[in-house]
């Protein structure tokens, strides 16, 4: 499992023997001396030495509950300002199943992910039916039903945005993709059709970084397979519907080798994180190549206003905000960590929940596994099958015990699509109720899902054939956009 | 101090508890068994757990003689192909007092490093007087002084570079500075002087990077001074009489910006290098920055010829001669353990030796202690009082003594920077017996030294004040350069 923290700008700190230290450092020497622990036993060192080594560890757990008011448990840090309440089980219970990183999401609850949880491990903050009312009232449009419905559930500094905005200094939209292979699934649109209407409604640039130079590094995949991901997966994306003229798609490979700016901010960024702290981040190991190792700080760059001179003229103070899958969050803790060394605005972030596998909402949905996923190259014919086939259900085994005890929607995939894709409110929360009650068998519920993404895909499959080589290029050239800051 | 290794990729194996190892991986345990054993006893550990300790390296010791014939020693990796002749003594005894890597330089020899133990040490092969002939015969040139003299005293593959020339495939340099400060003294001319010449008897093309970007990271100094820094530095580096239209000089901050080809074999070198390479080879530590742990990967990708599109159109086959200071080697050998891994070509090198420091061959000349240094734009006042106040002499305390004992020309400093800079061999020769033998005073060598020194850098700095910004820009154009492979 890889390993999350947090930065701590700011926090309550304590005297341990070796002098003051803040609950992310305490956590950080746990993890070091945990993994310490595990690697003498492997070794079958003499019990002596494993039993010094156990108590050292004992001992900070002791001081890390003293400081924190929390257990250590590896895999949680400390969330933000963190204090000691003096109730070791007030923020305690994490579920240990809950794996969230950028490469691996899984949890043992058929409802997926405890986002609450999440929101406390990853000291973000919740997005409440307050900040939802503000982003309408700002933009004076019905929010998107990925906010109505907390798909997008978890943000940073959304309210100092808006501040912002409101006082007419507005800000630029950055997300990505990495290109691992030319199949896209209607999971990986979520960012996009969220970013499109952040785009209209607030009438901003964007910037869409493909990067194919963290999928050559993780991927056995040759440059020229990952480059090719990245134009491929450029014509989805404008198939999303993105202004050509507020919008630049760039791959890392072809933007890094023709923007001087765009690599003096990664070096700026890599010179202020060093490897201990992507270490604790992202859970890499001594025998990681050190592309990996660096990585970070190129998924960190597009979040500064100049790394994009060509549309922001040199200005480093324009903020950027960030829609993006909350597995993605790491990078950005080290990038608003950073940020204000260098001298440059944290970027804000809006997080979404995952997309679930077909099998059920335990895993997100992913490419590699083709029977999980419902893919934007899909038939009308295909997504039925995989529908009827796959889609894990919360109803009952017969029709008698459904149309008595009813289905269970929390757990029900087709029901859990059409929250992301079904656009009428009421129409949702009649299908809801419907087959809650079980007025709605599976069979019913699974059709309407169909009607739903058969037509869906098809339409997007209609928009991408339209992207011609030549738009893709006018998307990725780097060139000033239109808007006003 | 940091550590160096080689990488071996071949070599005798030996099945230790943990299976097969080759002599660099139980190189590798030894050290960080090491460091385990000194961070245990730092932190006062049990004693328990530092006998423990102690006892696994004691075993490793054992073990690492057993299968190298040679005993361990922190900072001397086993040579490439090692073999136990059942000689433990036989390679052994290395200078602990030698410290050499890209960063330090010192020794306790008042003669200097021994290099012919940083031949042993580093794998490379002594420039043998066979060598030096047969450039002579390929380019039909008498050899530089700097060959005919040992200055340039160690290499890689250069046999392999003039096997294939004489059959008409011919080879491009690459060398490069570090620009840390405007100020570049006489030392820093070395690599240049030679490559001009090779540049000149060869007739091939040459790039030279400045490595802004490292001394961004490694110095206390913003990007701005780093590439202000290169851009002068390259005024100094053309003045030494590069041919324009076969001369590429560029900055990295410059040309990771301008070339997706240089990038794709950063990223390419960095996927195939770990950071426990990097670690064993640079002493990088888990402190340090990610832009620090990465960089390697920088200097060695202009050791392709593909990462020139603009020169080679996109050939990957043209061998790459480096002609640098051995304390740069490391990062070659890295390269060279790369290079087939990635389908290239390994770069072959030229050695050269240091430029000592007018106190003495014990450190390299630094251009940060401005009493050990003559600057390329010192006055010939200035030359004067440094050579006379600083150089340190191999002479007798009196005059008396001097004539009756003669002086030591193998720790005279002006006697070592003339077999640098005056090219008269037998001139050269006469000096050395005249002042072994007494006849010449300390005085007198400084007044030869001194008078050789002015008429050049006046000449450098003439040469400089003619390279105007427009050849600066010219240099460090991207472009075709004029020249048959």
């Amino acid at each position: 499992m890889l390993i999350f923290k947090l930065y701590l700008t700011c926090g309550k700190k304590m005297t341990d023997s070796q002098g003051e230290v803040t609950p992310l450092e305490l956590y950080e020497k746990l993890n070091v001396q945990g993994e310490k622990v595990r690697s003498l036993k492997t070794a079958k060192a003499e019990k002596a030495e494993i039993d010094t080594a156990v108590q050292l560890l004992l001992k900070l757990k002791t001081d890390y509950k003293h400081l924190t008011g929390q257990d250590y448990k590896a895999g949680c840090p400390p969330p933000e300002n963190v204090v000691n309440q003096d109730n070791g089980s007030a923020t305690d219970g994490i579920d240990e199943e809950d794996n969230v990183d950028p490469w691996n999401v899984s949890t043992s609850n058929a409802k997926g992910v405890d986002y609450d949880k999440l929101i406390v491990r990853f000291g973000s903050s919740k997005i409440e039916k307050e900040l939802v009312d503000r982003i309408e009232k700002v933009t004076g449009q019905k929010p998107h039903r990925f906010l109505r419905r907390g798909i997008f559930f978890s943000h940073r500094d959304m309210h100092q945005v808006l501040d912002a905005y409101e006082k007419n200094k507005s800000f630029y939209l950055y997300t990505g993709r990495g290109p691992s292979s030319e199949a896209m699934h209607v999971g990986h649109l979520i960012p996009f059709i969220f970013t499109k209407w952040l785009q209209d409604v607030f009438d901003i640039p964007l910037v869409i970084q493909l990067t194919d130079d963290e999928k050559y590094l993780w991927k056995d995949l040759t440059i020229e397979e990952c480059h090719r991901f990245a134009v491929e997966n450029a014509k989805d994306i404008i198939a999303c519907g993105f202004d050509v003229n507020k919008t630049f798609i760039f791959s890392d490979f072809d933007y890094m080798g023709s923007s001087p700016e765009f690599y003096r901010n990664v070096v700026k960024i890599q010179k202020h994180v060093t490897y201990n702290q992507v270490k604790g981040i992202f859970g890499f190991t001594d025998s990681d190549c050190i592309g990996k190792i660096s990585f970070p700080a190129i998924q960190a760059a597009p979040s500064f206003s100049n790394s994009f001179p060509q549309i922001f003229g040199g200005r480093r103070d324009i903020q950027c905000l960030i829609p993006c899958a909350i597995d993605q969050d790491p990078y950005f803790r080290m990038t608003r960590d950073v940020a204000p060394r260098i001298g440059y605005p944290k970027p804000a972030l809006l997080h979404s929940s995952f997309f679930p596998a077909l099998q059920g909402a335990q895993t997100k949905m992913s490419a590699s596994d083709a029977n999980s996923s419902i893919f934007l190259t899909d038939t009308p014919k295909q997504i039925k099958n995989k529908v009827n086939k796959h889609a894990f259900s919360g109803g009952k085994d017969t029709v008698e015990e459904h149309r008595k005890f009813g289905g269970n929607p929390d757990v029900d995939v087709s029901f859990m699509y059409l929250t992301f894709f079904l656009d009428d409110d009421e129409q949702l929360e009649k299908i809801k109720q419907d087959y809650s009650s079980g007025a709605l068998l599976t069979g019913e519920l699974k059709k309407i899902l169909i009607e739903t993404l058969q037509p869906m895909i098809a339409q997007h499959q209609e928009r991408r054939k339209q992207v011609t080589e030549e738009t893709v290029k006018q998307f990725m050239t780097p060139r000033p956009l239109n808007f006003k800051l």
